[in-house]
């Protein structure tokens, strides 16, 4: 039984990770912090899981990490840095925010603004895609989880630039997000009233996740790779949505994600010509991807599916902590999606 | 393992089940009929389950029921009584229609019109309200799941009539569900257009629901009980709330609760003075129950949530199955909360 | 034409008041007020009212009062207070904060808390509920919006204890509101993410409309009157539904509301029999009501819809404000609700 | 005073033509035809509108279009053309089905299947984008409404065409639409619990408002033009949103669209860089388009957001109609958007 600590276990990822590690046979969960309630129950701050004996929020100078394995750390970004740089050299780290998902400091600087406060620990964190970095997930101290936009987006088109049947300068990306990715701090522009019914672009050419596609699809293409994003609030709770508009032959495509993917235990290939849809997901840690052909000669439609805070953040976290530690990668992962 | 067969596979009950057993260590589904559905992979149905093995949907008569240990029947109620008439004996029956619940057939014909068709099997089915019938069902080849508005409204008053802490002629329940409770056939009433942004009483002072208040509540008390019940539809998917307006002393009432509740694995009963949300159990077997003291002396408000789709139907039968199996009754019913 | 004010224009009901005013031909803005985003254009605070011709969000200190007619006050309560307190007396004023409708200051310093800093204004104000106050509004200087659910449950009931039809001290009023009540500002349990998919009871035995109810009911009745009143958060944007469980003949109960509604523009009495719905009233200040005989006997139900922004706030406030400038009170108020 | 009869007035297009009529000072119902529902009052069909007085609904064939200036035909396709062809020479018509939206009968064919059964007034026709054809609409006799998507995504795109600032090669459209455009009518896909809480693309490079784009993109670049057309489901009932993906000169582009647009009442351009929201249109007759400079050099974003009952069919259909009657064609139009 490996023990768990969770650091800023008050927001939406912090309580996806307690939801999925209460159904986990091989981990537990020894502290969970969250500076401004420490001292609550944590089922007083998500009653969702009261019914799970769980031990009290507290501050993380309370925690004693002895017999700790694996941390989470579930805080702001900025914030994640500093705190990581001080855990002791012996646990391993999953975290979630975005201090070290760009190996570039130029880039992070461009994207987070203000300089990074651990430079030694950013050059050797190993990006958190479980599909394509496997294997040095399974060696790394610490693994940067992905952007839950940024996982959306490289799922279905990595694959593509990787077997080079795609044209790279014709890359455009429209995403449909839903409420919970924007986490449990109180804003205006997240309110039922100003959300429900309603639908709009935001970020638009200027979401921090470009930071991540630009490295991740460069990288694999071996050249400079830049993509038209567009980012939609919709009004749902959880659930992403990319319809990816791409040149080349779909037939191809189909059969490179087919290869990419025929082994994965939670991205799952819809039969071509099907798309899939945020609701089939909910919950769960699948992603799904569908190929559909475009009237117009040459262009292809290709779209993925998956839970902003599942696949995309905490159920992807998880996958990676069960790597680092030598379990079964699907531990607690396995639970089908939640319809309707 | 057991070998499980459902019928009536494509409505949201099905699909609940085939759900909460893909994650159940002792049973595997046989079977999953739906006669209008038949041949299809089940994933065409409910895409969000298409990542499971599942037999192909089938029609009743296909079925080879050899070797099967429980049958659930979902379908709808008339049919069911017909159906289930015609299993073979040695198959035990959990039945989420409404054809077994009431003990008196002319209280069957009353709320359901038409005749029973199988009086004889009506006359040994145990009413499937676990907290209160778990003996009869231990024994039982046939429970007939309750309504999922009856449960939500039985689990926080039956207790208080039996220690005789409440006034039985002054129990006022009004009620709040969501749409899933109504199945999936299309209706205009249902449509996304008529339900969200909106709510409104329905079936008022006639819900067949009441045909299982009457009964429950009298059986109970020692005498007739009829109480007064509004159900209201909200814009949600899942989900009932119950706010119960009763007489009686605060204190005692939460005595009650306490004693019945105190070792039940899904009734959980929150601190005095606070009270439920369905957003807090919604996908999972839990029933959150409240005791707030009004401000009006010798009145009490009573709460209850739960989700209509699991402890209201497929996870109350779910229940209901451990036990006839003889094995544990948390089995399969143990995933947390879906939030947000 | 008449100058109108609009203080405290950048909430929910200051827009709606702005809304209203777009299509009324007797009324034209001469200022809006917002002290923390004073500068701005309307339309860059409320992107959907971007097509009106409006003056720029000021300061209430920039505001010259000469030649307005009437001041809308949408502030906070307390600091409604003040600032009426220091208007020129030549301007007319319908307050649509809480600060005037409680005529006892004990109730106010019980419910709000804190001294009122007006109290000579206080004893002079004239409570908002048009169809009982007509008379006094006629003739007011300061008039007191009411709370949108005091509205809600004031208009279907204060007739019946003006006919002395129902028993007064089983008055049992459930009511579902929508979020738009609880105003623009960020806060966490106001969130799509907490608000959607979901519904709760909140401020049990405890409302600060409690003020309200007890003191037009015991003004009526002519006795004390306390109600139990049990507010719901459900997710929709607009709208105010009670279910209210009186003790009474369900024909008298239809007649003296037929009595009282008969001539009245915006209160709409359903036949016999049938319940109103949040959305056939959203967007417009129309009022409906319906009464259902239970099936106890002596008990029935009787019902009300609004919308908590239009009849339960600025829409009510508009109606005083035609009354109060001697204008066609249905001025501006006649478009028809929106749905689906 | 101008007669107007609505045929096909049982569904959501029918009811906001009521809606909007209710508050036009020239025109007055003078018949409402929904064979099914024939004999019904128009309230109960629709109790939003119950508070206005209204004929009956009834038969087509029981109207007297003796003094009947204009009709609106909502009825479904290919019901249209046969009632259209048999209506008396004397009234004008606006129809909102599809069925004189394309010029070529072979097109018509291909996109609906079966032949055209009033191919000579298909000839005659007008196609309804007011922005577009306001000369032609004067002086028609028949006008057909445009798709709500089509008018979504000609309104933005025919300026940048026009004036030659665009690749007519590189136009991608995505769309997001609610539920409302689907209609009232039972389908398991629009049920609340289908719907809500998810989104999905449908109808992927097929769906029929293609043949609308195709026809009026080509006639304006004077070549051949085929667009990529991806629409998406998404939980709101009223509105649509378009992201489009063109190449060409920001600057170039908003100077385009701030040409056309700069007389129109209805067509508002946002300040360069915003894009719109659906829930800022809701209720109204307004178009809000928007203009964003993608990052990718040579690529811009152009958006637009209307509302699909109103400016999308029924408010569009009432503009013409009112230009058709000599009438000023805001008339009826100018209420503002409902929000929140």
């Amino acid at each position: 039984m490996k023990n768990i600590v969770i650091l800023g276990a008050s927001g939406y990822t912090g309580a996806e990770l307690v939801r999925l590690l209460a159904g986990h046979s091989g981990m537990r969960i020894k502290a969970l912090s969250a500076d401004r309630k420490a001292g609550l129950e944590y089922g007083e701050v998500f009653p969702h899981l009261r019914h799970l004996a769980l031990p009290r929020l507290c501050k993380i100078e309370e925690i004693d990490f002895t017999g700790v394995d694996l941390v989470f750390c579930a805080l702001p970004h900025a914030t994640s840095q500093r705190v990581i740089k001080a855990l002791p050299i012996h646990v391993k780290i999953v975290d979630l925010s975005a201090d070290f998902r760009l190996r570039d400091p130029a880039e992070y600087q461009k994207w987070y603004g203000g300089e990074h406060a651990a430079l030694e620990l950013q050059k050797t964190a190993v990006y958190g895609l479980t599909e394509f970095y496997r294997n040095e997930i399974r060696s790394a101290r610490l693994v940067a989880g992905t952007g839950c936009n940024a996982a959306a987006g490289l799922l279905p088109v990595l694959p593509l630039l990787k077997a080079g049947v795609i044209d790279p300068d014709e890359i455009i990306i429209n995403l449909l997000t839903g409420v919970s990715g924007a986490g449990r701090a109180a804003r205006e522009g997240m309110l039922h009233a100003e959300v429900s019914e309603g639908a709009h672009a935001y970020a638009i050419a200027s979401h921090r996740h470009l930071g991540e596609f630009d490295q991740e699809f460069s990288k694999m293409a071996g050249r400079e790779v830049k993509v038209s994003f567009t980012p939609h609030l919709v009004p749902q709770n959880r659930g992403i949505l990319t319809t990816i508009n791409v040149r080349g032959a779909a037939e191809a495509i189909y059969t490179a994600l087919q290869a990419h993917y025929a082994d994965e235990p939670f991205v799952y290939l819809l039969p071509f010509g099907q798309a899939p849809a945020t609701r089939h997901v909910r919950g769960s840690n699948y992603c799904h991807i569908g190929v559909v052909a475009e009237r117009v000669s040459g262009r292809v439609l290709v779209f993925s599916a998956l839970d902003n805070l599942t696949k995309g953040s905490s159920g992807q976290a998880l996958q990676n902590a069960n790597i680092m530690l030598g379990l079964d990668e699907r531990l607690g992962l396995e639970m089908a999606p939640l319809f309707p």
